[in-house]
């Protein structure tokens, strides 16, 4: 028995898009599902109890992050992420790849794993498949990441291809160094760049492990977003229909509606946090940039249409003020209110596939929201 | 009939200290009270709902500051300072003179008031007595100050006692301009800096002018705490008994300890959420300097007998790795967490006041608290 179940309730009857269920040792998920990011243990500027309160049932946290502070081995004695971080919900970390091949010139990749230099001391490390899933056992998620090589975009085809061929032998020993199968579950994850065959390769020798969930990785590394659209139908065509397939590293609302509409039923990215220390909001209208100078004397809320804490109780001139004046109270609003924001038109995609009518809902989204 | 009140509840039969409340439009609050500080309308890092959480009745904000970003014409539109920042207890705001007195080169004095350049954008402005009530009278506060110069230490008497005496005429200036007494309170802030006859002489001033409340200024401006607390025996012996005193810009847990036992009621301080900022948390040990390698992995709360939302969900070793990360959720545990401790601070020295006995609460407090 898995750790981590599925099941699919409903599919759209003119597009891929599907309603399921995760089950998890932490709550029950309904997909397609937003996953907000906390990558050093702690969803930036919020507390866990705001999150909660957004919607949110499963957060993403950073292997390679928390390896390297405050060490994985800490996490384990204070009884996992989950209590160290005080989330008592659903938790999955990613695999520390992607991380240690963006480092660029402080790591090399062998067969054996990536040797690495910290971005925060230059001390130097290696990941191998075994040491990222030795250190996810030790931060106790509920669903782990395989250790993969995310190719770069663009890369030539014997590139991508041996390294995809690379990232199915590492998901084996990675399935093979699993200790904790019955908490935590591992997923793999499908790579193969651009190239729909390489795709078709990667998908059949991911599947034939027979994991709990498949991971599409690979996308949105700075390919056109048509591009990224076109390969991801390539990808869904070859993953199994009663696994849940995850689309890591994407969120803005026009990848969500293009990446359901598909079939995918998870997601996870940085940008509503992010964007939001930055003054960026997105609301049923469009995105705000809160230190435009006509919001100066907007006594109206954020989001007319939001419900949330920050357009319950603020107004834009408070909040461009606050971003003016630089004040953290100004990165914890705006933060509420994205999270707030994408977690809850997950909300509304899922109430639009149960009654069949996703495309219009898709539709009446682009209207409101303009261009991307 | 003012809009703001004092009533004598009870006096310590060892000391000067006093039990008293405050009644004001937006709440009763109950003194000896420490009132946090939210610059730029907002306490730092902290939600509203939080500041109440730990008690606080009253908060301070700075007139300097809001003048210049957003703007009092700004927040009057905004329905005053209450509605703008989302608190709706009490908020006493200072006059600006501190800070404008306190930019140095960029600042000058004339009868008329004080011309000074914006440490923003260097844009030139002038505050006269009849400014300063203008901008609190816009801000709407419950409190507000008298526009007065702190004179800095050291300073030759016969500086101190010009400057002292122009504080009183801008006091007469005040209050004529002060349009709406109905809502608004002023209080007048005695000066005279380390001379106990010029001390005096203030009072005798500033008393004459029949107002509700009386605060003592110049004090904790870079002399030694001993001094400080002498002048301050000096001051209070000059005020009357049955308005509320409030000692100006200090909070730390020796002075408010040695402030009450002389007869002070109100504090403000930066102290609480400056500190929590830079990983630095007072607890019923003593400071705890998070950052310190020993808290690696201590997976105890911060302070083991503190009831705040960060004691109860949170370990050393968390809060030690989000500030080591520099997470902002570091500063938004760490100064509920400090605020929290002071203001229960205050109610641990009501109840010691009421059942007299002060001198015990406080005997305790050191010996617990050690070294400042």
């Amino acid at each position: 028995m898995n750790a981590v179940t599925f099941e699919l309730k409903k599919e759209c009857s003119r597009t891929k898009a599907r309603r399921g269920q995760l089950k998890t040792p932490h709550g029950v998920i309904e997909t397609p599902v937003f996953m907000p990011v906390g990558t050093a243990a702690t969803i930036k500027a919020m507390r866990p109890e705001e999150v909660k309160e957004s919607g949110a049932c499963i957060i993403l946290s950073n292997t390679y992050h928390l390896y390297l502070r405050p060490g994985h081995e800490i996490v384990r004695e204070a009884g996992g992420l989950h209590k160290f971080m005080n989330w008592d919900r659903a938790i999955l970390t990613d695999s520390g790849g992607y991380q240690v091949f963006s480092l660029g010139d402080l790591r090399k990749i062998t067969e054996e794993g990536v040797t690495f230099r910290s971005h925060i001391d230059g001390s130097t490390h290696i990941f191998t498949p075994e040491k990222s899933i030795e250190v996810q056992n030790a931060l106790g998620s509920d669903i782990i990441m395989a250790f993969d090589e995310c190719a770069p975009y663009p890369a030539d085809k014997a590139y991508v291809k041996q390294s995809m061929e690379r990232t199915a032998r590492w998901l084996a020993r990675c399935k093979k160094a699993h200790r904790n199968t019955e908490e935590q579950s591992l997923f793999g994850i499908m790579q193969g760049g651009m190239y729909p065959d390489l795709r078709r390769q990667s998908a059949e020798e991911i599947v034939e492990m027979d994991l709990p969930g498949y991971a599409v990785g690979g996308l949105s590394v700075g390919e056109p977003k048509e591009l990224m659209y076109e390969v991801m139908d390539h990808c869904l065509d070859c993953l199994p229909n009663n696994k849940p397939r995850y689309l890591m590293g994407v969120g803005s609302p026009d990848c969500l509606l293009e990446g359901v509409e598909r079939g995918i039923d998870m997601f996870d990215c940085v940008l509503p946090t992010r964007i939001a220390r930055n003054g960026m909001a997105m609301t049923s209208h469009g995105r705000v940039s809160i230190k435009n100078a006509k919001y100066e004397r907007d006594f109206n809320a954020l989001d007319p249409e939001c419900s949330c804490y920050t357009c319950r109780n603020y107004s834009r001139a408070y909040l461009r003020h606050l971003f003016k004046a630089n004040e953290i109270l100004s990165s914890m609003l705006l933060s509420n209110h994205n999270l707030h924001f994408l977690v809850n038109m997950m909300g509304k995609i899922r109430n639009a596939i149960e009654e069949d009518r996703f495309l219009e809902y898709k539709k009446e989204f682009y209207l409101k929201y303009g261009k991307f």
